[in-house]
């Protein structure tokens, strides 16, 4: 008796690290997983596993109701897309459900939606907000965007990538905001951190003396952003509560002047002093961290060409 | 019948935001409470409420066995006690413990307390990391270094601050130290933060629809801290499990991208890219963020001058 599966059958194209996570997390899942990829090489350890071997980009598409595609950039999809479309030979490209869980710009995003509605796909884009090592358990995080019907019919397929999914609306570009919003966060978060460790160093600090107290900031920057958004959405940019522009700025000076002397690089710390001193030199001195927020949002084009 | 105490006599030098919550803490907890400021007028609610006003700095060196400073800067701190020093008229500084809250980098702090001793007094450093409506309350955390007789010595009296007291070990400087690097995560981070929500603002996403999500990536640097550290203690600087200098390189370039786009400042992300860029000239390119930490504290002064 051979074995039996009541999973729906998906396809995974692209199996780069994070493609193989997905494609063997679907495996895991007992989904009928077919594969494509533009080397084979990178597919053999899940064919043993028990995928299925795509011959093309078309026949990937043919194979399932949902597609997966994780690739480099949005380049890379239309690649695939134009080698598809050749390769049906004008009778048009199956109903599939393109899942786009590739890393591109919002912009770019909705021109790729916008094509691959044209070929008669239907079109999910998401992001995913967690290491390849994440997919499969319950750290998986994963934001979706486009028709919110897709996201419905496919979503218990998609529950096998693990952890918590959402949907943030209708427009196929909103996942990609969110994900270079967020991604902007966590690298100048971690790239602060290796300066502070690196400074730390050459006060004889420790990495692992420093790390308890990082922590700790760290997870106040955490506890803060709540009443940061709120403060931002409401439009209140008061520095009487916490630290004004003016003060920040002196206090980046400060660690400017620290770095410089441990000669660790400074010209990250400078380049936001230069943000906050244009928003003192703009007349917020006074007023909140908040208020850079504001200040950076601005309409720069409607400044420079004033109606 | 007048009301007793049994706490010690302190006194708190320098009234600005910082200095009246320490001194109010210390009102609070029934400590008996010498001021002295520059300017006489931001005491009077202190006074109100049974502070005593003493006439000079050495008038409030003398009221106390610890008398905490808080003032603007180290040079300030040598200013007060220039004037204490005149007024002393030759006779020498009391032994009083000088517990130095004001924040300043460590060589400048360690002369400080060099002069301090210099001049018969005790000294002990401290950085405040929480702001001054945290004073008195759970949510206090200093770091004090410096002799570690006088940190017992003083222990019962500094808890009227409130929170966590951590001292870090004899050098008076090593409090600088840390707090200096962790200034540094932390106002990278906040400002990295208000990057993302006016990238945020410009592609129509509110900062309140971005807060939980942005909260789940700050908590993710969190978490990530003490491996972190682990990892670079131990000089283990594999790309491995994590994303490698390259594409993280890659990543801060598609940022770049999505803030010129949207008219976002992108100076801070490019400082940073171009610190990952040196590190991935540099050979590092396959290694872990880890690698900046240490690629970022070398000796440059060795490498430009060889032996």
């Amino acid at each position: 008796m051979g074995q039996e599966t009541s999973q729906a059958p998906v396809t995974v194209i692209g199996l780069g690290p994070m493609g193989r996570a997905i494609a063997a997390a679907f495996l895991a899942a007992g989904h009928p997983t077919t594969v494509w990829n533009r080397t084979a090489g990178k597919a053999d350890e899940l064919l043993a596993s028990g995928a299925t071997w795509a011959d093309s980009p078309l026949a990937a598409l043919d194979a399932s109701e949902v597609a997966i595609v994780c690739v480099i950039d949005a380049d890379a999809v239309d690649a695939i897309l134009d080698r598809a479309v050749a390769e049906s030979d004008r009778r048009g490209l199956p109903s599939t459900t393109l899942v786009n869980l590739t890393s591109e710009g919002p912009e770019r995003t909705r021109e790729l939606a916008a094509r691959a509605e044209k070929l008669g796909l239907a079109y999910l884009d998401g992001s995913i907000m967690t290491p390849a090592a994440a997919i499969g358990t319950e750290a998986t995080r994963i934001l979706y965007s486009g028709p919110a019907e897709l996201f419905d019919r496919h979503r218990e397929k998609l529950a096998a990538l693990g952890g918590t999914a959402v949907h943030l609306g209708a427009d196929p570009g909103r996942a990609a905001s969110f994900d270079v919003a967020l991604l902007n966060l966590f690298w100048s978060s971690i790239t602060g951190l290796m300066h502070s460790f690196a400074l730390a160093a050459r006060h004889h600090v420790p990495a692992t003396a420093l790390a308890s107290h990082a922590q700790q900031m760290a997870q106040l920057v955490a506890d803060l952003i709540p009443g940061l958004a709120t403060e931002i959405d409401a439009g209140r940019f008061s520095g009487e509560e916490s630290s004004s522009l003016t003060s920040i700025a002196a206090s980046l000076e400060h660690i400017v002047h620290a770095l410089d002397q441990a000669e660790v690089s400074s010209a990250v710390t400078r380049a936001a002093k230069e943000v906050i001193d244009a928003a003192v030199s703009a007349g917020h001195g006074d007023d909140a961290p908040t208020r850079l927020a504001e200040f950076l949002s601005r309409d720069r084009m409607g400044e420079r060409e004033p109606a």
